[in-house]
């Protein structure tokens, strides 16, 4: 079996990094916290929680290091903490781009063994008073998998996401951003830009407003800061932009022309239901990079890792479930 | 005072023309409802409410006839009653654009005395058992008053809305026809879009898909046909679409080029936080109207009718709120 983790330092105390506090300690493990807010350590430290008055402090003697600061403040912590590494030490982080991630830790920490990682859980209130043990309850958590990635370590970190009850998904960096340009990044720029074409209508339309423009636009109430480091720097974002203004662009032509958008409402209509029937099943995986990537790229993530027969790495198992329609 | 009414007629029992029966019966008024389809009738009557043979029995002696058919049903409704209409009767509709209905009319029965509404209230479920006495409690609900609209009808009207809790909003069909290309056609269009866009980035994607997908594609559920009355023969949702469609690819140059999202993103928010915190104050308005029309432009909608000391139309004092900030 991959190793278990001993001893967990979540470095960002915030929403994603103080549900992982709780969900650790709550499921059993060590874990220190650290955060240079003393608000958000303050929250931590007062509900009961382990925190360190330092990164360094609170990365000493883990064996897992968990990076859930916000992108921009990632280089600095990992300044902070790369003298105090423990040989071995698995680190990983829970942004939403991986790419930008594995080649800031690949340049500052290139001995680490790193694996990315991406929760896709979240609410709209933010610091750890906002977390939740059970916030990656049936979650999915994108966890990259790239060619060079130790494989014990991604098995390790695999086990130890299925046990908060998360679904962890093998992928590629770059496969993982492409799809979080669709499934992320376009959902909030065309959010924005229903919230400011509606208002371009005036009073009339704003008191007219119904559900549609109600939920199209929720997500524009994201502080703005978050939604750049969630889109910027991705280019996957561009392709789906274009593929989205295509869709558009058509739609508004034929509607120019005295056309109607039905055609397109009807690959809406069942594209949406596409996704929201999908149906799921079980599947066993050897613990084979390829397979496992192919596993992710296919819909499916893992739901636990079990010895088979034989001893060693060659010979595990991994549980897994896949669309099946 | 403006008259009200005695006997109205209902045609089209499916959620909104089901949800009038059964609020005017609950406000006290008496309603007697017609539905081709003998599903609809028989969920109606078998509810206790009055349904008629025909269209033609169902408006005989009715002073108002609301009309609450889908728009391709509307020109057979029309031909079946033109004959039957007692002379002054008075008729509405319900449908999302008026400028198509207003023309039908006007065309059909050009005598009749027409006011278009359109109730910005509805559910994801569909048919007479779907609805709710109370579904248009602080609904917005456009009252279309063109310079040829008879003003009693229209007063006798918004008497009539607000009695059932909804806020009748004054406007003309095409103003009324350009906001809603902008918060509902819009709307629809952009969640059309991003259900396909973000199926076409394959299974990985969406199982990735998190809240912001969710609820900017979820109006994509809405059945197609739907969707086609709500957007086709709008010309102002071909300017709607070409306002977000420039937006798009200003930001998608942007991210080309390397930039940032932040400049949208702060945008959309704080359009979107416009919206949320408009605050409302009350207004005293005459029974004139394009006094009526502004207030309707500026966001604004009636709240009751009341007579002044002195008798007469003239002397009616209208009570609105209005967006204050």
């Amino acid at each position: 079996m991959p190793d278990s983790f001993e001893s967990i330092a979540v470095l960002g105390l915030g929403l994603i990094g103080g549900s992982i506090v709780q969900a650790l300690a709550h499921g059993g493990y060590r874990v220190t916290g650290y955060d240079p807010d003393p608000i958000e350590a303050a929250a931590a430290r007062g509900t009961g929680y382990t925190v360190a008055a330092s990164a360094a402090e609170a990365v000493a003697g883990a064996d897992l290091v968990v990076l859930a600061m916000p992108l921009p403040a990632l280089d600095g912590a990992l300044a902070a903490i790369e003298k105090q590494l423990a040989p071995g030490t698995v680190v990983t982080d829970v942004g939403t781009l991986k790419e930008p991630v594995l080649r800031a830790v690949r340049s500052r920490l290139p001995g680490v063994r790193f694996v990315g990682g991406h929760p896709l859980a979240g609410t709209e209130r933010s610091g750890f008073l906002a977390g939740h043990p059970l916030l990656f309850r049936d979650a999915p958590w994108a966890l990259v998998l790239e060619p060079d990635t130790d494989l014990q370590a991604w098995l390790s970190l695999a086990v130890l996401l299925c046990d908060l009850g998360a679904k962890p998904v093998p992928t590629t960096a770059a496969e993982q951003d492409a799809a979080v340009a669709r499934m992320i990044g376009l959902p909030h720029v065309l959010a924005e830009a229903l919230a400011l074409t509606g208002l371009h209508g005036g009073q009339l339309g704003l008191s007219l407003a119904a559900g549609s423009y109600t939920s199209g636009s929720r997500v524009a109430r994201t502080r703005p800061e978050l939604v750049a480091t969630w889109c910027d720097g991705n280019p996957a974002l561009v392709g789906a932009l274009d593929d989205a203004i295509a869709t558009l662009t058509a739609c508004r032509d034929t509607l120019a022309e005295g056309g109607s958008v039905r055609t397109l409402a009807e690959a809406g209509y069942r594209a949406r239901m596409q996704w929201e029937d999908r149906e799921f099943g079980p599947v066993d995986l050897p613990a084979d990079p390829e397979r496992l990537r192919q596993h992710g790229r296919d819909g499916g993530w893992i739901t636990a890792v079990v010895e088979k027969d034989g001893p060693g790495l060659g010979e595990l198992r991994l549980l897994g479930m896949r669309p099946v329609r």
